[in-house]
């Protein structure tokens, strides 16, 4: 993993991928205590941050391995950025998602034309399943976080952050990333160290699924007690990836771990005084700049908003906290 | 008024007003039966897009005129905008506002260190109270659309429209505009005329404050019934301005008329497929865009989303429909 391939994703993204812009408001800085400048990629494509990767991994294929089609597993950030990245290519795309996902993300991977397959996540294995299908027609597994290309992807997103922090002026700041398998966070590393080094990343996760701010204490991949059941939905892993970790063990300033408490509330503000959506997982890196303010550093703080997809019964409690 | 009045604007406004993205999402294309791309001026400084003209009014003043401050009337949006690019530019600012306005925007405008003052809607002249305290403390009126400055302003979003648009190769599409006095849609019109004339802009209006609709075929201002009570807050004016609707009667196609209801549609689906917040009078050109299909030509059809200042209750309950 390099910066050339983060650049090389960047080229194939031109014209596709869509350039979020760098958000801000008073508001929002009063409470932080320090200016917060925030990222949205729920304006992205999808709604997420998960098409940049898609389409870099997707773009980066062999194109006759490509046109076979392709495969992924995703509570549905993940599954409508390859859906929808299968689709602008013309490629078909399976995609296993678990029974209890939100119905917005399983309606709209659907939306995208892909063919979702649905399994019991607590009593099936989504690696079995995904595996059988992905042999019998010969398609190519897309993985959420652990793949280069996808990280490459990921990246892209840092070297636009790089970018409009140098056009604010801001050469020094902690930037927050929303962390589920580390696959934003090392992109974003990545990018921020070969173009912006005075940007440190750091990761932000909920309580109960804390497992890369663990891990980069303990200096080796930690594992989560839970699996699932938090509000958090885009961001439980079970532990940080393989190809994610060590580039994250390197580069990243110490994690910060919110509540879901927090969460909601961040929710509330990113609606109220950004005008933009929220979905939990989304909100993590953002209620780390609102609400910790003593375990960040510097005048400015830049933070992800990584995905707005959720159900509108959750959007309206947290509007109603 | 002319196109280089906006250029001078948009210089004027460089690294200060955002630009806002154009968003899409298929499955409003899918509802719309065309392509919809949709500026969200929401994300705009202050929630809505009347900052580019109170920044564009302001920095047209003589420095020892601004210097003395300045005032404004405004349900809020407009307030908003004047408070804001009064603070940045180290200014005095009085606002008034009906006491019946949105507490989000009235909080909003204090939160921007202008002094507000509150007025009854129904029982006294904004125009006496405003023009008492200009007097008395010779400050500069800054009009909410009936100023060519104000309107060069707005005219900046038409300039990234017709950029933006062209990025996507689009050239013949029509422009939805939100139309309350007509400021952003003249604004709009000017740059359209000039840059992207395959652009035709349009005003949307809500049912019953359709002042600009039917002044457009009369040919000459029309009055609305109404002065108030209608849940598109931002956009309720009287009649179309003296200096913006001979620019609209000469640059726009016919106005489209949106009922309340399909407004409150239109601001969940901003919700759910943009991830953006709209308020009531922001939402009113992407309604008809969704729901008024057949009154429009071509494609691709281009909305603004003006603003998204509004209070968390109403929010949802158009989530809630």
């Amino acid at each position: 993993m390099n910066i050339q391939m983060i650049e090389a994703a960047a080229t194939r993204a031109s014209g596709i991928t869509r350039r979020t812009p760098l958000l801000s408001a008073q508001a929002l800085d009063a409470i932080a205590g320090r200016r917060v400048l925030v990222k949205p990629e729920c304006l992205q494509h999808t709604g997420s941050f998960k098409f940049r990767g898609a389409w870099s991994a997707l773009t980066a294929l062999p194109e006759d391995q490509r046109a076979k089609g392709v495969i992924a597993f995703s509570s549905g950030n993940h599954a409508q950025g390859v859906a929808l990245a299968a689709q602008k290519l013309g490629v078909p795309a399976v995609i296993l998602m678990p029974s209890d996902a939100p119905a917005a993300k399983i309606d709209g991977t659907r939306s995208y034309g892909a063919e979702v397959v649905l399994y019991d996540r607590g009593r099936e294995s989504r690696e079995k399943i995904g595996a059988e299908i992905a042999a019998a027609r010969d398609l190519t597994l897309v993985r959420p976080y652990d793949d280069p290309q996808v990280i490459a992807g990921q990246g892209t997103c840092g070297l636009e952050i790089a970018e409009q922090a140098t056009e604010t002026g801001v050469t020094e700041a902690d930037v927050l990333i929303c962390c589920g398998g580390g696959g934003l966070t090392a992109g974003i590393a990545l990018a921020l160290e070969a173009r912006a080094p005075g940007l440190r990343p750091r990761p932000a996760e909920p309580a109960g699924f804390d497992d890369t701010a663990r891990s980069l204490l303990s200096g080796q991949r930690e594992t989560n007690a839970k699996e699932a059941g938090g509000l958090c939905d885009a961001i439980l892993t079970p532990s940080p990836g393989e190809i994610t970790f060590p580039i994250n063990a390197r580069l990243c300033g110490p994690g910060i771990v919110v509540t879901d408490d927090e969460v909601l509330q961040a929710m509330a503000l990113a609606a109220r005084h950004l005008k933009v959506i929220a979905e939990p997982g989304g909100a993590a890196a953002l209620a780390a700049a609102l609400f910790h303010g003593t375990e960040i550093a510097g005048d400015t703080v830049i933070c992800t908003i990584s995905g707005g997809n959720l159900d509108p019964d959750l959007l309206i409690r947290a509007l109603s906290g």
